[in-house]
């Protein structure tokens, strides 16, 4: 493949360990199936503020812009909470997400069989499971404006704007029912339009593209809260769920950890096409940076492997080797392999991140 | 009790038929046990805008300041979906919210013994489960301004906007700090602190408070993503959560639906204490008006009865007496009384909404 240009961005906590482990899957590749990238590395969030005194540097943002696609670990860490809010880890992500304008954050929250038995739920509630959130990841309340912290009268006040316009809402909306139609060809949109005019205005947008490019796609509304309720209920109900950036968040989070395997969720966060047809893309584990096991050799890079298998998929239009990779997960954790988070106490000695990572090379 | 005065509204779906159970409790508290009320009964959502075209009418929204307490039903429907934002049912309930400054909303996430086989989460998940929902009620993106749907260049936008000043913060948080001394003396406080200011506003205050005049009670401070993720994953770690108006509205209604007990979950919302030293209050339970069994007698009244509990507690000063209606519920449970809610699809004949009214009653 010629110029598939890969941005590496490990990041903070377990970043850079889970990371080292996707390089080897990448060298299989290069190796194996002739299928060379062309891989920078750089630094973002904890790791860039240590060395350029910002989250993410202009050079890298740059850098970012071009590539074709970005990998990235996870960011923050307890060292950098007491930052000032501008520089903090999550900014440089937020940044690369509004700069690269990457609208569309696919999530697939899906139970893998092998660790069903993990999950909290009961095991004939998630087994199976594979739903797919789509969140909108550059605008609504994590970027509107007027925002911050300002005197009245004689106290201060905390402000932040939720703002969608009808294009931000219509171009999130075309990817869930593009979606659908390769899965299960259902969407359900969430938001509080009983309670927001912003959900008013996403409700009536979705339903309008719907209703006019994509009416094979059974659509159904829902309100955040109850959308919440039934996630935890019987998750199984849903196919595609599109929602905002901020739902989004808490939405993903409490599906990615429904499923049992938190350690094993993966995303893309996609834009819009580039000149070379390819997307705007940039792929990371659905998990943080665990400043408690960084460094420990005990992270499950599964995760973030996974989001290398999308990058294949989604950005480098190699579905069959992203499906190549993902049956070799599928089968060394068959096989039994655990890492320390698909472990109860009494079930022996886990694996550590690195031989995880040689078990899937060698199941490749 | 003299003076003791209430102010019912059943409001739509299933909100007249529970209201008719609990109207039973409060006749059997007069007879038996000398507790009288001055009960009112009135509209609220829906059925108020059948009748005078509003959603509350003044006189209501005057009578509900006037009273002690305020049980509500549920609002809202199908029926009304196609309505004015303006004039739907859910501007009733939080027209009363924001006039009555009912700025503290506590939502206990119960899981009841006899029911702990019905939640969707493993029952060592969730056996014995009992945390205290605090969420912020009169301020937040469910009342800030501006807010609307506008016209900008050529096409709309939806805004919302979150606003939380100090003295907001501050005295819900005090609600919540007293709540735990009384309970786990455990407080978590969630907010997105790493991206909206105003989360930084409220972890700041909340802090502060904690540290000039509770630093007796244990408090930490987290993510509402992670938030939602570690409900899931194991609930019990929490005692009281402390959160904004809309997280709050998403991380307790997930909480409710793990308890496995949503027919069965009360809240309260309460403001500051009136001339006769009685806080201004209104009870209702966290399920909806349930459209879809409205009128039928399927309902579960106990959700609406254990709130009319709270109020005795909260409002009344019988402590007593409300450990004698909730011992009353768990008696009728233990002996295998059942809505149709609380069932399996092969457990045989649920009672009706009245049959475990009368129940309760028996077992008070
Ligand atoms: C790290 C943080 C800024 C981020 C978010 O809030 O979007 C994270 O929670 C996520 O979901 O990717
Ligand atoms: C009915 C609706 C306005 C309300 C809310 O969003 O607050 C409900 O979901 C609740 O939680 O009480």
């Amino acid at each position: 493949m010629s110029n598939a240009s890969l941005l590496i961005l490990p990041g903070d906590g377990i970043g850079p360990e889970v990371m080292a482990e996707v390089r080897k899957i990448i060298d299989w590749y290069g190796a194996k199936r002739d299928l060379t990238f062309d891989v920078s590395e750089d630094l973002v969030g904890g790791a860039a503020y240590d060395k350029h005194g910002t989250p993410l540097h202009d050079d890298t943002m740059a850098k970012a812009q071009e590539v074709d696609a970005v990998l990235l670990g996870a960011v923050g860490g307890p060292k950098y909470d007491s930052l000032d809010f501008s520089v903090k880890p999550e900014r440089g992500l937020l940044r690369l997400r509004k700069e690269m304008d990457l609208f569309a954050n696919l999530r697939p929250a899906q139970c893998f069989d092998a660790l069903a038995d993990f999950s909290s739920l009961k095991k004939d509630v998630v087994a199976g499971l594979d739903i797919m959130i789509v969140r909108e990841l550059t605008s609504g309340i994590y970027f509107g404006e007027p925002r911050g912290i300002f005197e009245e009268g004689n106290e201060r006040v905390g402000i932040n704007t939720q703002r969608y316009t009808e294009s931000e809402i219509d171009r999130v909306a075309r990817s869930a029912f593009e979606l659908a139609r390769r899965r299960g060809n259902k969407v359900c949109s969430m938001e509080k339009a009983n309670v927001m005019e912003s959900g008013i205005l996403w409700r009536e947008v979705v339903q309008k593209v719907h209703d006019e490019d994509y009416p094979d796609v059974e659509l159904s509304h829902m309100y955040a809260d109850a959308g919440a309720m039934q996630l935890c209920r019987w998750p199984k109900q849903f196919d595609v769920i599109v929602t905002d950036n901020l739902f989004g968040d808490l939405l993903s989070d409490a599906a990615a950890m429904l499923t049992g395997s938190l350690g094993m969720l993966p995303s893309a966060s996609l834009g819009s096409p580039m000149a070379n047809g390819r997307p705007k893309a940039l792929y990371e584990p659905v998990h943080g940076s665990a400043p408690d096991i960084a460094g420990q050799g005990k992270a499950n890079p599964i995760a973030c492997i996974l989001s290398f298998a999308m990058a294949l998929r989604y950005s480098f239009d190699q579905g069959d080797e992203a499906a190549r990779l993902e049956a070799a997960i599928e089968k060394v954790l068959a096989d039994g392999a655990r890492t320390a988070d698909l472990m109860g106490p009494e079930d022996g000695a886990p694996m550590s991140t690195s031989e995880m990572g040689d078990a899937i090379v060698a199941a490749l």
